[in-house]
């Protein structure tokens, strides 16, 4: 049987309010076992841009990544958010390792070609260092990964955090029994979304349209249901959708309804 | 026999010149067997903290380090410098990881005491994780360290990347034969100042101080001579002291006179 590994990716409503990353973060420390957490820090780039009079611009939810955004994005997430979440869960005990995708090679990818957008300096995730973060896992250590990856020809690239726990959950998948964890401002996906006590506990791919049809999934919530999905599609036992001081709780999203193997 | 360990520091002017870094990056891919990179980045840490109207202070060449002061070394340290090295060196086919202190815990430091001078937040080195770093090692990786420690209580710290450089030489001592090496912008201590060709190639502790009688070592680099021999003292074999594109000449530093052993 394989080892567990937990991959939790927390978004950037979390990592930029103090009391909810510290929630998350003795959550996490708590989880047994193996695991890796994967940040955003969006907000926190943004602001450091507007300081630096470097102009945001986003479409359809992703950051233009010009020149000097790249560098603000490698200052904030491989450098302010990483090291700060690092320095954090080592206070609680546990031994994190931040990290690139340039560090040890970890997640390479090719700069994404124009076509009707230029996005810049954004990563197309091409290749994920399985036996790098094996390496790492065996050595006792907790990878945090930062949204940067490399092109392995000396640039940072931008790439998107969900993206990479999908990338990262999908690689490790033949090594590991994989449980790929979303946190989101809910507890869970819920049947009445005014009702926060109406987590449906799992959710099996025959029942994801039945769920959009009838209206019970919300709009917001079905791109991050399309998500764990196409994780699943590539492999990944279970997708969790959960909030950031929930882990271990939420929706289970799985290829097959739930059965006692 | 102990396998030989370079530990190579890079200064600021090294790091913030675009020729010079590639120059020494180049140099340091070459570099046979294992390895690690010390840098700095003091100069853009400035004009990054000038730019968000964080001022800038400095007593007797150490900064003085706010809670600001200490976002912004953690960002150009941790993230820009460090990530560009890193980058650059997988692009070279050196399996580089970047690492604070923070990360697996490898260096850990107290905020130095407030006596004449309040320093802020600044770490003065109280372990170093020999284990965590012979880990990476073995693992094949190539850490390339930034100047930041932390308290193991959650905080960030700045530390002299000189310090970090030879408190992970005294530190590796015990399993490695630690050749320590410091760049400098001559191509080592030249016996006359105005002369590149001059380079003095050995310097055992009994002739340091007539050469500091005689005049012929330079007021600036008496300092680095001083801290290349605290490190002999501490049990760091030899230190080496060359320009950061002629790695492997340079002036060598040792306890006693050059023998054959």
């Amino acid at each position: 049987m394989k080892e567990q590994l937990n991959i939790i990716k927390v978004g950037g409503p979390v990592v930029e309010d103090e009391d909810s990353l510290q929630s998350l973060l003795m959550s996490f420390s708590s989880l047994r076992g193996l695991k890796i957490l994967v940040h955003g820090g969006g907000k926190i780039a943004t602001a450091l841009a507007e300081k630096l009079g470097v102009e945001t611009r986003m479409i359809d939810g992703r950051r233009i990544t010009s020149a000097e955004m790249l560098k603000v994005v490698t200052m904030v997430y491989g450098g302010l958010v990483n090291k700060d979440v690092v320095a954090r869960l080592q206070a609680l005990g546990v031994n994190a390792i931040g990290l690139t995708g340039a560090d040890m090679n970890i997640i390479m990818s090719v700069k994404r070609p124009v076509e009707l957008v230029n996005f810049g300096f954004v990563g197309d995730i091409k290749y994920v260092n399985v036996q790098a973060l094996k390496s790492l896992l065996d050595a006792g250590a907790v990878p945090v990964l930062a949204p940067l990856t490399h092109d392995k020809e000396g640039n940072m690239l931008n790439t998107n955090a969900d993206t990479i726990a999908s990338a990262a959950a999908q690689a490790l998948t033949p090594l590991y029994d994989v449980t790929l964890t979303f946190t989101s401002s809910m507890p869970g996906v819920l049947s009445d979304v005014n009702d926060p006590d109406s987590v449906i506990p799992t959710i099996a791919k025959a029942d994801f349209e039945s769920l959009v049809s009838s209206g019970t999934v919300s709009a917001g919530m079905i791109p991050k249901l399309q998500n764990a999905f196409n994780a699943i599609d590539a492999g990944v036992r279970r997708v969790i959708i959960t909030s950031a001081s929930q882990l271990g709780s939420g929706t289970t999203i799985q290829a097959d309804p739930e059965t006692d193997d």
